[in-house]
């Protein structure tokens, strides 16, 4: 029931103005005899190329005749100032009855599943529909076929890239603070062992840092797509921002959703991580799954039934995978933070030492990339994956990364800066550290201004298993804002979150 | 762990921008020092009053330090060019963990209830907040009490009006076309038997006319609160349109995203009658629910189930209440469509017959009321009903509602202008009709142009068990514009709504 016909056209201005999703300024009398109204979406053309577009209506700021477009909305159709462009409303957009059909419990088709997506990344949808598909999943799980449906239609909506050779990659799920700055040390020993590996990963959601925050510190992690393939060519090895990279738009979508709902459907998951890997072209994958208390997962069933679904959706894409579930009980390293991880894992790469959960983690993954290659037997990655990174080989991979990505091989972890408002809690008694709480370190952190103040976060002087006496350091805040530091200071006091116990637990009177 | 302090001082400007909520521009780097990017929620506040409004950046509509409101923020919050307003960050909505659990699978007290719809009202949230609260409905119903806390919290977040004397109402749950002239007969018949009766009604939302729609074709419906009290006070009936007067305002902002994604969860509905209901001040009400093949409710069982739903919660809500299972099975009357309707509703009220489908179900309602009020016996109400119809009251009261509305009372059914551009479908067999698909004619009125065409809409020449002839006509469409029928002739053809079934089937060579 679509109304038929020619586009109505009108004259083009140009706006500054951004609400995050392409918009058309109509004059309203216009929207009136368009049939349309505010906040309906509407479909401009211009020749052959068109962009979809939310309808803000107004009496004054655009005349009869006439729209205003959003620079976004211009770009996507190449649009100047004096144009003329079709505008036509738009029905039911074409995934309705899809979308109607998933709310109402039915399964969707490859073709539906597309078509759903489809309208996802035109910008058709608003963020009801959206968030419609996101919630449905809570309760009426995807099946192994739609989900392979969602991830295959969530990588053909954006951009591919391939590699000449077999392109590998580590990725983790997250959940863990300080996990960030395990790729700057496991992408340059797979690099230095001569696998190609140019990995893409995200800025932190809910963590003091993600993978790319971390490693802004010290280069350029905002590449395009052409520098990305040079720099593989060169280097092997990449660790970039994939937020711009086009790979797998809908995933960047539907995380902003998730995050502002708190939600986080599994399937959606392994379709965030899968189809953003397969859209960079690579061919074998390790997982690291961290497990524990405040941890994304929290136990070995729930991890085996995440990590079943990793390799049944990899087997139906022909991605060779592995999984490896890791300890993820507290956090990783001593430090969480950009600039503070980026310092540890430099002092790391530099010393061949540190602290074993970082090192031991980051070598593990690594030597699991390298028996996915078969350059190491069954059991055996590890060991070489160790002697890679202890023979320093690692260390001067790493210097060429950071120099093609623009930054300063040389830097050294003093000339990293941290933030100058700092506060240290000290243990009120003798005792052992006998928990580190994840969350409550991520909060902190954040609460310090982390990951956007990059020298904002936390140390942590002693981890589980540490005896400390009274008046030892236990965690340091960082930030480079009096007040922020104050506030998350409040909130340190307010979580607790390295617990020390002691034999005695109270004294009565 | 929201950003605390003072809010940061802005100059107004004010846009005429409009985009169905609260618009604040910002320049881009008074965003970026706020803390917020585009499509973030931000309060704004003057002196004691504030308002939520939607974050639109840009680097040239306005300099630093200046704002820009649309229209609706601005008035909303009583400021004019020039004033000065503060504008301050939102952290996490106050309901945010409320609609976590819910989305967890857990029940909501009723504060918690209360906090989910106050930030619904207050535009806090955005859509898919919204959807995501409706769609978890979908998969984990609401509870009775959590149902109860739903429509106290949608009641108390609006206007409430009281009245003098004891509030009666009649509200039809839709779904059938034809059905919107019912209250036009209902409304005069209880408020010539001497019960306050001041009805609001919605404007149709998927069928070809609301009752507010089809009032609107002989009389004004946007009244002001206070015009409904006083017209109520002095001739006892009101048909008014209920939009605009701030009736548990949550209910149109659920409404909105309900219709976009197509569903309706039965709590919901409840929640949306009630709440209106009762901040209307009404104490009893009959619910007429239309039962049958292409009605909203299908059959018997799941009839008694929303029945249930109702009754207990106009239990628990101290609202006397009965609700009246009606055929639904094909359109009421014989047209669908305002004007037409309308005309319909008079030529019954003057020559004090017609349909009766239209007549039997008016004064069935009607009886109802008037038991509900202990005027009639319970099973007498109808017949005292009837008799106020015949004896030519329930017209004269109507002529006073009318006029009371600012309409003129003496208006004849030749006088209402029904569509100029007209198609008639006529028999193609011998026999009589089995069956008239309700969706189908409230598609093909629809595309006629109903509602907005108020001349447009459908006339039914026979109903099921009429015995037609080959030729004899069948359905009539009226628009007022050519090209629309067009389309609604096609729409015609291929839905063929009145179906003739004859003795013979199909002859073979």
């Amino acid at each position: 029931m679509g109304l038929e016909g020619r586009p109505k056209l009108f004259e083009v201005r140009v706006v500054d103005i951004d609400l995050h999703r392409n918009l058309i300024i109509m004059n309203t009398s216009d929207a009136r005899e368009l049939g349309v109204v505010a906040n309906n979406v509407v479909l401009v053309t211009l020749g052959d190329k068109s962009a979809y577009a939310t309808v803000v209506t107004s009496e004054t700021i655009t005349q009869p005749g006439v729209v205003a477009l959003s620079k976004q909305t211009a770009s996507a159709l190449g649009v100047s100032e004096g144009d003329k462009v079709g505008v036509k409303p738009v029905g039911l957009p074409a995934s309705f009855n899809a979308l109607k059909k998933r709310l109402h419990g039915g399964r969707l088709s490859e073709g539906e599943m597309k078509s759903i997506i489809r309208d996802v990344v035109d910008g058709v949808y608003g963020e009801a529909e959206i968030a419609a598909f996101l919630v449905s999943q809570l309760y009426s799980e995807l099946g192994e076929e739609e989900l392979s449906y969602l991830i295959k239609a969530m990588v053909e909506t954006g951009s591919r890239v391939t590699f000449e050779e077999t392109v590998y990659d580590v990725h983790s799920i997250g959940g863990v603070p300080g996990n960030s700055k395990v790729a700057l040390l496991t992408v340059p020993i797979v690099a230095a062992s001569g696998l190609l590996i140019p990995k893409t990963s995200s800025r932190a959601i809910t963590s003091p840092a993600g993978t790319a925050d971390t490693m802004e510190v010290l280069a350029r992690v905002d590449l395009t797509m052409d520098e990305i393939v040079e720099i593989a060519r060169r280097v092997k090895g990449v660790l970039a921002w994939g937020g711009k990279l086009n790979l797998a738009p809908a995933d960047d979508i539907f995380v902003n959703i998730e995050r502002r709902l708190s939600i986080d459907p599994d399937q959606q998951m392994v379709a965030s991580i899968l189809s953003k890997k397969i859209a960079m072209g690579v061919e074998r994958l390790v997982i690291d799954m961290p497990v524990g208390r405040g941890a994304k997962v929290k136990d070995a069933s729930t991890a085996d039934k995440l990590a079943g679904l990793f390799i049944r959706q990899a087997g139906l894409l022909g991605l060779s995978i592995k999984v490896a579930l890791t300890y993820g009980g507290q956090p990783i390293g001593t430090t969480a933070g950009p600039a503070l991880e980026a310092r540890e894992a430099l002092e790391a790469l530099i010393e061949r030492k540190g602290s074993r959960s970082l090192i031991d983690k980051a070598v593990l993954l690594a030597g699991l990339v390298l028996e996915l290659s078969g350059r190491a037997q069954p059991g055996q990655g590890e060991d070489i994956a160790r002697e890679v990174f202890l023979s320093g080989k690692a260390y001067e991979k790493f210097k060429q990364i950071v120099e093609a990505q623009g930054g300063n091989p040389n830097v050294k972890p003093d000339d990293i800066q941290v933030g100058s408002h700092t506060f240290t809690l000290s243990s009120p008694l003798e005792g052992a550290v006998t928990h580190i709480d994840n969350a409550a370190v991520s909060l902190i952190a954040r609460a310090c201004g982390a990951p956007y103040d990059k020298g904002a976060g936390v140390r942590l002087h002693a981890k589980v298993g540490y005896r400390v006496n009274k008046g030892d350091p236990l965690i340091t805040l960082y930030s480079s804002s009096a007040s922020r530091l104050e506030t998350a200071v409040r909130l340190l006091r307010d979580l607790n979150p390295v617990v020390v116990e002691g034999m005695l637990l109270k004294t009565l009177p």
